[in-house]
């Protein structure tokens, strides 16, 4: 059978280049890089050059990177870490409502523990109004967290003119750019970011590998206390061979980002366009041009999105409903509901995400069997038949 | 140059047939098993079977594991994660003098909120003394977290007494069995522990890839929030390869058990017997025989630590200090203190670990260098010359 994977933010095929570089380091290099002896020293450097590697990405040194296992364990450390450390400062974080759980699951224990949370709303595409966030902050507010680019509707935030209004209030800005970093350019010397979540299975490297970069000078409380590892900030014995598959991972993702870019978007666009055409009824969710290049995500109008599912799969196309941390339990999406988008429209939404391995060859096929999938499920919709009978009767009283 | 490792607690080859298995989840079978679709369903039936793999080496049912990065993660998740939801029952913690820092500092920072803890004394041989335990326990006591083997000076602590005694006051009772898991037998159901930490790295699996195991009924909270994965309890895309990894290293630790510890204590007591009878002014750490089969700790009088340990490297003789996760700090061991060895003994202590790579072709070569080593730093060291004076004179006495 067919299978065609347009669900790469859940999982992405990993870079061959990558696990090349792995092996190495889970045969003759498997030393710990903390112990005093020579085994140490070959997993030591590799450690310190996928610190460089993986700060060249985002305009980092490598020293400023804090080397975790997950995107969900860089965002619960920045967010837990830096409130830790600034009690006595203030009890208010800022976050969007269309964070990952990552953050926002982490602030409901926070409020549980007394904070004050605000979540900014966003508009029809996703985006939060900075003069919101202006308007939000108080003397008590120690933490803004926003997400760079949001995996599930694609839409990218003004970050410049969110961390410019955190700036001038000299409160800490994080953001989560896991579905961003390796797409798309971002520099956190310029942006001014103090802490910033990256993932290197969003790139085409390994599970199991992640970072956040903290910038100079910026206090946090561990997570994973314990030895010394990543300066006292993350403890555990690291996992090289997949740190070795990031950095090697965010080398080729910078060397070859403009070209991946191009393609994946080229691709969404043309996917985007023949869908539009030729299957009745689709709504296109986030932002029309502010998104990721490999993020196309619309809303099936008149259909039950798990049937939906259920029918690509069976069709061979791999695709997903919106986050995969949250698709087995059948809510519908909090990112659709912040869009206003109504519910009905909100629980037949598709996300196709494009990868590197992504081409256009199943185009033509995908556009059919949604088109003959849609149509099916339609038939046996009694809203659909509903709009078809209110359809014609509008069309009779003009 | 010889490369012979002695120090394979600090980091083991991985097992080839480990990486074997892990191999296809890095190529085709690469896919996340929280998607709604067909290419999460190989690793999710991988992941359920690794579960139960891990589960059959403590005899636990698979779903009572909560996988992690790291054994420092786990043992972070347990007491932070105990802690935080008895927190209207009780604020006392009880742990042994001798934990791993992954255990103790995270006490210290609970201390800052406000909780009390105590640490329980140990013995000259490393034990805890369970009628210790008993008279530490209050009222307000909620967490008991005794580790199942010391990984320095490998001393077995009378788990199934502590247990035993936690039971009677219905605290909640955790090990840090890191050092312990794959090597010796340990029934979570016969001991009634309610939580207790393993690491896959521990018994040739890779990296990355450690659990919690937590008896049905006891409540915990996550320390990395977000998605479902781990029912809720561990959020984070699952590193598949990595966990596929440690099951298929715990099935063959179930299965080669005996035969690895027989051999790897075969060989230590070969080495130590070998060393004493060799080298003077040796001094064991840890119990005589109540330990871990592939652990030897001793303490080579008037010599000073980190000399020695510079001087076996060059040698091609990899041992450590003691924990990996502390030695580049160089600060003296907490352990050593513990069991009350003077400084000047704790100083020029060493750990030898074996691995189930270890062979007693270098031993010979190891008790020369050794011998050798310890002759040339003792030469150089006053307090040896002090020694010998005192000596001479004491016998010209006798």
């Amino acid at each position: 059978m067919k299978t065609i994977n347009y669900d790469n933010a859940a999982a992405a095929p990993m870079d061959d280049r990558v696990l090349e570089k792995m092996l190495p380091f889970y045969k003759e290099h498997y030393g710990n890089p903390s112990s005093g002896h020579s085994l140490s020293l070959v997993p030591r450097r590799a450690l310190e050059e996928a610190r460089e590697q993986v700060g060249d990405l985002i305009n980092a040194e490598g020293r400023d990177l804090i080397f975790t296992a997950s995107g969900s364990e860089s965002n619960n450390l920045a967010v837990k870490g830096i409130t830790s450390v600034n009690k006595k400062k203030g009890n208010h974080i800022i976050a969007s409502a269309i964070e990952h759980f990552s953050i926002l699951n982490p602030l409901k224990s926070l409020q549980k523990e007394g904070y004050d949370v605000t979540l900014l709303p966003v508009d029809r595409n996703g985006l939060v109004d900075p003069e919101n966030l202006r308007g939000a902050i108080t003397d008590q507010t120690i933490l803004i967290t926003i997400q760079a680019a949001n995996p599930e509707i694609g839409t990218l935030q003004p970050l410049d003119k969110l961390v410019e209004v955190a700036r001038e209030h000299n409160v800490a800005f994080h953001t989560d750019a896991t579905a961003m970093v390796g797409w798309l350019p971002i520099d956190v010397q310029k942006l001014g970011v103090d802490l910033l979540t990256l993932a290197g299975d969003q790139f085409s490297g390994p599970k199991g590998a992640a970072a956040l970069y903290l910038k100079r000078g910026t206090r946090l409380a561990p997570l994973v206390e314990g030895g010394i590892q990543e300066r006292g900030l993350r403890a555990g014995t690291e996992n090289i061979p997949a740190l070795v598959g990031m950095g090697e991972a965010a080398r080729l993702a910078l060397e070859e980002m403009e070209t991946r870019a191009a393609a994946v978007s080229s691709l969404r666009d043309s996917l985007r366009d023949a869908l539009s055409r030729d299957v009745p009824h689709l709504h296109l969710n986030g932002h029309p041009d502010k998104r990721l290049p490999h993020n196309l995500n619309f809303s099936v109008e008149f259909v039950e999105g798990e049937a939906l599912l259920m029918k690509l799969n069976m069709a061979g196309i791999m695709v997903s409903s919106g986050s995969s941390c949250t698709s087995q339990a059948l809510k519908s999406s909090h990112v659709l509901s912040a869009v206003g988008l109504p519910p009905e429209l909100a629980q037949g939404s598709l996300l196709f995400s494009f990868g590197r391995n992504s081409s256009d060859e199943d185009r033509d096929y995908i556009v059919v069997k949604l088109g003959e999938i849609a149509a099916q499920l339609r038939n046996m919709s009694p809203l659909y038949h509903q709009f078809l009978k209110e359809d014609k009767l509008n069309a009779r009283v003009q």
